[in-house]
């Protein structure tokens, strides 16, 4: 059984991962810290956990390092800069969920997070933990940077067409919508049931963070500046973001091509259902899965793919219980395969 | 007072149109119709009017028709045919809120709804009831065509920008999320409610209904012949429609030239609010209420406007009493002032 | 128009409050007040009233005493205390929406609220504003103590038995579910939306502070102490809350008969609704409404009493303007008559 | 490995029974049947199965015969009836999920169910079904009645002081709480989503087919004639029950005397969590999972007993599992440790 430690426990991606982890075949969970709940049982704070005996300890980084072999980084942008650093001076790995060391470039980090990124020099030994997209660097990774959730949901559906030549890369589009759970779990008044309930509305138009990373991944697939247009929404409900797609095709194609094209380039990915002709995804569709559920449509020259995942899990811990299943040799889908559940 | 009659007030829009004009000044409703429910008391079907003595009663066109001088048409689509025809042969003035009478051509109501309409010679009668284009030709109006709920909050969207020469009209995307009450009130399974809730999913893509409407309108404000990407998505709430539309800039134009266009556009408008930079539309900011929010946004060269209105209100009910308020030359505010409620 | 001002404006109460005054034919919204969000506009802190131009201001009491003549206080608890007492002194009327007038005993209050009350001779003044009970003394009343949402709910459904003699008065319990408004605006991790929705919970039980309030006005409509067993629940919808309440009968009695009896205690009561034999109150047909739904069902010599209200309008806000209409012998209906709004 | 057929699959029941025996690992589903959806894919009426092959295949009993060793029927009652028969005669093992033989005389099925029961001799050969009960009984069994979802959540909470001698067995009291996906998948007018959302209800005071069950079980536990008052409600969620329960003690007892005797009943039980002193169940910290939360307080000589539950899995398929692992001597766990899922 590998050792496993999460670290920043007492939010949504570290109670989901540890409800993963705990089912988990070949992982054995080890330390979860909290700063805020230290030394209280996990189940006073997670009441769905109230079968464990597990507790929340503080953040040692010293007493952590012998306590396991990989560590999940769920902490803050920011703290985790220091945090990747130090497991990987001690010669651990690190699966780290925050958004600190995806970016390629420190000044892109910079630039959007409005901090510099003092441990630059470790960037380039960090892997994009996509899976579906970097399986081979994944496996001999020592820093994996464990994709955004709203970037999850754009990519998988951009992906196969940016490969290509076909699409007008100067007009992609990215409207995505975004269960609740996806703002955290600390309190704030804009997520209060009252005020998300019974309600849609855009934010951070043009200035959400997850823009460059999304840029980043769709440039160096099509070899290209991609520059995207990305609008998150806020919806009522926990889990789920459906992102509904928008490119302009620059040549004829046919919608048979198009989604031969998706079927090819996802066949063989345990996560990835590519839907038939007609059948759109919907997020309750994978919610408490791991997958991807992709539809295309065609319409007077411009494509239409819609994505839909389950962000807490597709979208973060499931990814991240993915990516340690390639770094170790576990089956890929190892602790991963429960159905959707529906309703 | 204005004596009018309710006809198909068993749906959603029927009884919403109800609690708005039991509250106004001018009017008076002496009769509302349904056939599945004639003879009952209109609170055994909506417990929201337990203290209401009105019945419905059945469709019988010659005994409406010394009722009322004013007929508010819910009926389905087709059924609306004949029976606007009829009180209009009656030298009754009618809205009709299905989507009858909304599309100029009849060829094209062919094509999108696959029966022939059997009064086409009474299209060029109707007006197309959206208040803030047409308010001078619906003032003498004889037949109203209500709009739909998803071109009210688009075409709101996109008038000013058509009316201009700096927009691409060729990549015109309309995203629209709409409340489960667009779907109506009739059972059907994917409106039950474990089949919406903790779900948001798209539908119809490239084929939805009322695609050619926004068309018409977007056609004729811009003389052009403007063809759009329309994605509706349906999201667990009741009331609400929120439009995010993408537009490509032709020349370089300032957010706050754009801003301005706006304001000015609608300055005059009782129920338009053009909201401040950096703010955006929610649909709970106009939930119960006939206002439509809009927000303008200018991101890589391209416009993102969005828009929200209460699908029951402004996208039919209080539009088709404020176009009543239009051609009586009541104020046109009246019965519709009620604040949104929130939460 | 009646000069009125709200101080506490930044909350739910304070909000709904403001909505509803604002279209009120006899009162006029002179100041409103919020120490948080003092000098802003409401509509940055209310995305509803972005149509206002209103801006909140400071609670600088003698400033204020020269702007209104009728001050409504949406204070916390213990604020209130003072509050009250400064307007009674300086010769102005009060409708509190606090809990600090609501106890005739201080004692009783210290016991629950734990902090003693300064003002304590000025108790015999305030009326308790549940006009169903006391029309009359409300009429004259220098201060209003406004009901607690809880209590509304509950004493409406179980005055009527309360006044008679055959109920068992040693085994009332009330079963409540409450939607989430009733936690108020500040944020708090328990009332987050991914933890309020979907799920259903109890809280409190025994210790509610809302029971003493019940139990006063219990013991008061039977002549008797009475003693009950109250049980809030949080439901994952914004407004509304469902009071289910048991009693048992002392002697034998017909369902009739007991339907008769509340019937007769409501039937000259604008607002209260006692509902056809075998129809059950449901929230949804209450909001946005004054209105108070109940039904009575007898099962096994149990009484089984259930009553729904808006628990912003009926429940706190309508009430507070339904004390003002007959303090100032307006229409007592003024600006209450909105029909439920549903979906 | 056991092969099992689910006979009525295309249900809330059917399909959360067959994802969760997907993942068993002792059991193989040999047949999915649906009148309905004959010849169809699974994951065309339930979209969360896209990944699954599996098809729906029609009802014949003969050829079902030889493809499994035990049978789940999520028929509806009076279908059951038959059915169950069949099998039984067949020499085969069934779990019945439906009403059928959950009640030990015919004479009540006939009271409540309004339909003669036409197997009534089978009904001694029926072992009802709640493992923590009888489990004995269980592991023989030929024909299971799988328990209903309220009674589970019912009897759960009320056996420990049943078994005891210290309450008065005239004043039970049972108010409910259920999600929506309790009253089934098939489209009705009260279960749309605009009609649920928002709101809560009281239904069926008095009349629910439920009653007889509970209190047959209540019955049995005290040796004594029970009768109950039993009010359930609607809520606006997919899953959960929460039953609130009132009891009266006969005689003077510690809160501690009675919590140590819901720990000592229950502390061997895998999926009873008996909870700490204030603390309170609430249905999100069991959603997804086979546990039943409990907490019990003392009030003026009354126990307030809560339970939580997931109505669809240990109120239904959870439990079928649950008596299948008993009955073939699995570990009682197998296929039903997944943690509660929150948010």
């Amino acid at each position: 059984m590998l050792k496993v430690a999460i670290l920043g426990g007492s939010g949504y991606t570290g109670s989901e991962l540890l409800r993963l982890l705990l089912s988990h075949p070949n992982a054995e969970v080890t330390a979860v810290t909290s700063e805020r709940s230290s030394g209280l049982f996990i189940s006073d704070t997670f009441l769905n956990f109230r079968d464990t005996s597990l507790k929340f300890e503080s953040l040692d980084l010293k007493a952590l390092t012998k306590k396991a072999d990989l560590f999940f980084l769920c902490l803050p942008h920011k703290t985790s800069q220091e945090t990747v650093a130090f497991f990987h001076n001690a010669g651990k790995r690190v699966i780290d969920l925050s958004a600190d060391y995806r970016l390629k470039s420190a000044d892109v980090y910079r630039e959007w997070y409005k901090i510099p990124h003092l441990y630059s020099p470790l960037l380039k030994n960090a892997v994009y933990g996509l899976p579906e997209l970097y399986r081979n660097k994944i496996k001999k990774a020592s820093i994996i940077a464990n994709p955004g959730c709203y970037p999850m949901s754009a990519i998988l559906g951009l992906a196969p067409v940016m490969a290509e030549d076909f699409i007008n890369t100067n007009t992609i589009i990215i409207d995505s919508k975004s269960g609740t759970s996806g703002a955290g779990r600390s309190p704030a008044q804009p997520f209060m049931f009252c005020e998300v309930n019974e309600s849609v509305k855009a934010y951070g138009i043009g200035v959400h963070r997850h823009t460059p990373e999304i840029e980043q991944e769709l440039s160096s697939l099509s070899k290209k500046n991609i520059k995207i247009i990305f609008t998150p929404h806020l919806i009522p409900m926990d889990r789920g973001i459906l992102s509904t797609m928008y490119v302009r095709l620059k040549k004829k194609t046919t919608l048979s091509d198009v989604q031969k094209l998706y079927h090819e380039f996802y066949h063989k990915e345990p996560f990835i259902r590519v839907l038939k002709n007609g059948i759109y995804p919907a997020t309750k569709a994978v919610k408490g899965s791991n997958y991807c559920d992709i539809s295309v449509s065609l319409c007077r020259q411009t494509l239409i793919i819609v994505s839909a995942i389950d962000n807490l899990i597709k979208g973060a811990s499931g990814t991240a219980i993915h990516n340690m299943n390639i770094m170790y040799g576990f089956d890929e889908t190892a602790g991963l395969m429960s159905s959707p559940a529906s309703p």
